[in-house]
């Protein structure tokens, strides 16, 4: 059994008891019922998840994949390919979005080469980031897969492997990405699971033009046309139309579902990644925390599809793990209300009027 | 000229040069231009209220205004009158759901009695309270005026003392509320102001049944019948079907505005009192940041005449200032984006492609 297949088998739902024993507990406090609404319900999701009336929520680590895509050949993006690895080097040099807000949030930033087109072992040498370099970019997905499927294997298992290096210190993921074109086969993949229509989930993910617009739109089009990937093989449709970033923030969410901790997932792309570990472990959703809806159209039907509402939606379309950074302190927020705050009883306030 | 002319007189727009130069900053950070959307509005919110490019917002304050109403005697409410008194003691305990979330954000609470029917000055000799109480409780609002025009002054006055009090060490003010029965005035006042029925704007408050929605529905039309509040005079709307701790919030709006410090508003009753804050100086307005969309239907309608959209919808309704408190963190993610994150040129990254 490899890496993938044994934490597959490891992953359990949340647990049915702490969910009830949280539950009776926020019944009963000095408010009306359920008056902070859905902060109580993901109250509930981090008892069920941690086994615990007070859930460990301090130690933050933000998952952030970097990898580059053959598809950025077509002119889907607004940036040129050399930007997924400048940012690297933003995100190690602590001067880009995610560092500033990861900062307000109290969190780590870990950045891993998942498959950046530039030689990043410097950095890895130095331990500033982490290297799972799968290869120097995918395919164009326009023209062929993306990928191998031992590939698809390797990239999950290498997002599953971060999160066992630090699942020692932590108590909270978060995940994030970078990679120049990626809103392409996250398109693609969300196209693919839903079976909607690439031209209503299609955006214009770094702010591209009407033109581009429409060019991007056949690009999934015929992506998906070319490759045909099984919607219901997650390694299939992640070899055929997926990105190694995508691949390797499915596996943080499949690690941290074994490991029993929540992962907040980001933006469109780490939504993407999460689509494949629903498909390839139903059970993982119950781990996932969907942090924001971000301006990207097709974001709405990823929540849909993944059974999950949002916490946020303040119009981002970042990435990086910045949505995923905004969102934990409400997670924060949500134990602190189950541990802080008294019940009637305890603080002898008086309850309803019959 | 009293405290609230000199106050009015104070309040000038936010500094457009200010704005102006903080969105020259945000326009070259390194991502997609204004890729953090609202957060990036909010930056250029923070500039032009403190006109700085690194505006202050460490030192975080809620004050949470407590008054009675004589409204609860029609059974609005879910709960009895004594509950108002308990809350408060239960916040000078620290065990009630603003604590947990003022704790979260970095928030101190300050807690104002505005007109408790309880005697509470022990708390306020021992300083854990502010003693304002104009009365002990509101007159009935069904059966005529909550107060005199004068209490309405110097429930705003009030408000604006906290503020003076509590400026120098403060860089954000947050308001909250605690009122049993409070969104039947509430509710009142929105009606009063925009002019809509009082059966589209009526909620469930604290989670009253359909017998008791309807009951206060009536409360609210009979309080707008019997008491004919003019609504372009924002202190008689006040003094005919408001309350003190609305009149408090409206006082902290204006204060912060004439200190130039943006003031957090938390939800439906804080709403309220923005709107009598707004209706005395519409500038006041430009100060204000609205934290959350609450349960209450008549929320929305507010915030649409105030021109605020909210940062979040958690389907809180709770008030206290707890949704203040979960907004607090996006004002210190708006000040890092602002002051943190690198541009272009500094960071060496390449620009979009031609």
């Amino acid at each position: 059994m490899n890496l993938l297949e044994a934490t597959l088998a490891s992953i359990h739902p949340q647990d049915t008891v702490w969910r009830a024993r949280a539950k009776a507990r926020l019944d009963q406090l000095i408010m009306p019922h359920w008056a902070l609404g859905r902060l109580m319900d993901l109250a509930l999701d981090l008892a069920g998840i941690s086994r615990s009336m007070a859930p460990p929520v301090a130690r933050k680590t933000i998952v952030t994949m970097a990898g580059d895509h053959g598809v950025a050949a077509e002119g889907v993006s607004k940036y040129p390919q050399e930007v997924t690895a400048q940012m690297v080097f933003g995100f190690v040099g602590g001067m880009a979005g995610i560092n500033a807000l990861a900062n307000v949030a109290g969190a780590r930033i870990v950045v891993v080469d998942m498959g950046v087109a530039a030689d990043l072992s410097p950095l890895a040498s130095a331990g500033r980031i982490l290297d799972k370099k799968i290869a120097p970019a995918t395919g164009n997905i326009a023209g062929g897969p993306a990928m191998t499927r031992h590939q698809a294997v390797r990239a999950v298992e290498a997002g599953i492997e971060v999160v066992e290096q630090l699942a020692e210190t932590t108590d909270v993921f978060g995940t994030g990405d970078m990679g120049i074109a990626n809103t392409t086969p996250s398109t693609a993949i969300v196209a693919a699971l839903t079976g909607l229509p690439a031209a209503d989930l299609t955006g214009r993910g770094t702010g591209i033009s009407d033109d581009q617009l429409a060019r991007k739109t056949a690009v999934v089009e015929q992506a998906l046309a070319t490759n045909c990937p099984d919607p219901t093989d997650a390694l299939d449709v992640l070899a055929k139309v997926g990105g190694f970033e995508i691949g390797g923030i499915a596996g943080v969410v499949l690690g941290a579902a074994a490991r029993q901790k929540p992962v907040v997932i980001d933006g469109f792309i780490s939504t993407a990644g999460a689509l494949l570990a629903q498909l390839l472990c139903p059970m993982s959703a119950e781990y996932i925390i969907a942090a924001h809806r971000s301006a990207e159209p097709g974001h709405s039907a990823m929540h849909t599809h993944l059974g999950k509402q949002p916490l946020l939606d303040l119009g981002l379309r970042l990435g990086e793990g910045t949505g995923a950074a905004l969102a934990m302190p409400l997670l924060d927020a949500a134990e602190r209300i189950l541990t802080q705050v008294a019940t009637f009883d305890e603080a002898h306030v008086s309850k309803e009027q019959p």
